[in-house]
């Protein structure tokens, strides 16, 4: 793995809301078992689908979250297909995954009062895509199989978009700069909860 | 409603899983107030689209389930959207409705016990399917302006396959036999959840 070593070496976090970049031993530790992140991949897909549809249960009547995120919720619901169509070609039966620690660590963060609730909401799921987006993109650059390769390449881009789509929610809502200090709290407890390698590969840990 | 009473009069349930047809007075009920009507299906797709998504989540390792599924949530979304719109272009704010006793007597129905609940739980989401297919049916022939005839028109086959789609899951899995006799039982409870009006006009009610 030198040529990843490389390209992780004093690397800053190249999405610029995350405090820290994935560490070189996650990308090993993903690099060595890429079937386990393909099947946690179509779970995080539909676990994104599952949050969009969630707030948008959780706010009923909000016409401009409905707007934003029913077509989000759509768009990872077709990236659950095209990991699934991938899983069934490769012989890989989806099989549910024990969950690292780093869905409930983020939860934990959101305040229970409205409305900080729906800004750390949208902050914690935006953050999951950014943290997505990053990965993939390592995932894009270094798997050794074209297939994969142009998988990961194909969805980060979707990845950063949804991060933009949360963040023009909470910029409807809440002025620039208390969202700003927001999530630098919550991206630093992200990059903490990742500092700790999860003892399975995972697209989150 | 003369040429509404015609075409209600004595007539069997169209679609044939159905156990009775919808009543006279619910279609009167709905013309009387179709901006509810259109809030409601709204909230109903977001529902349906999240029923499908409960199921994926509940058995996360099948992946018949989830190819059939994904792409029915997704459906499910984009007439969301598409009823979003409608709203929009009215000046109709979404707002959330109380929910008439239908989808809580159905899912009372539901055994608990696996195998029994997944079958339950695909039957009871195809009859409303199923219903909706229906009722979508008598506001596409009956809704006094073209753009809302168009909606209930463009929409209702899908309905009808949505139905399919739940049937075949159930096929996959179950002798048709038993299908038969468990979507009777069901189908029963359902015209007889309906038998009553609610006060209010509901896309099932």
């Amino acid at each position: 793995m030198t040529g990843t070593s490389q390209a992780m070496t004093s690397r800053p976090a190249r999405v610029k809301w995350l405090a820290a970049p994935s560490s070189e031993a996650w990308l090993q530790q993903a690099m060595a078992d890429l079937d386990l992140v393909l099947i946690d991949h179509a779970h995080c897909e539909r676990k994104a689908a599952g949050v969009a549809l969630q707030l948008m249960f959780r706010y009923p009547s909000d016409t401009a979250l409905a707007a934003a995120l029913s077509p989000l919720a759509q768009e990872e619901l077709q990236h659950f297909d095209r990991v699934l169509a991938l899983l069934l070609q490769r012989g890989i039966p989806l099989r549910p995954l024990a969950a690292p620690p780093y869905g409930a660590g983020l939860s934990k963060e959101i305040r229970r009062q409205e409305p900080d609730r729906m800004l750390d909401s949208f902050l914690v799921a935006g953050l999951i895509e950014a943290r997505s987006h990053e990965r993939m993109a390592l995932l894009a650059q270094h798997a050794p199989d074209r297939q994969l390769r142009e998988l990961y390449g194909d969805l980060l881009a979707s990845e950063a978009r949804h991060f933009g789509l949360y963040w023009m929610l909470c910029e409807q809502r809440w002025p620039r700069p208390q969202l700003i200090a927001r999530l630098e709290q919550l991206a630093a407890v992200e990059a903490n909860l990742l500092a700790r390698l999860h003892s399975e590969a995972r697209m989150h840990s």
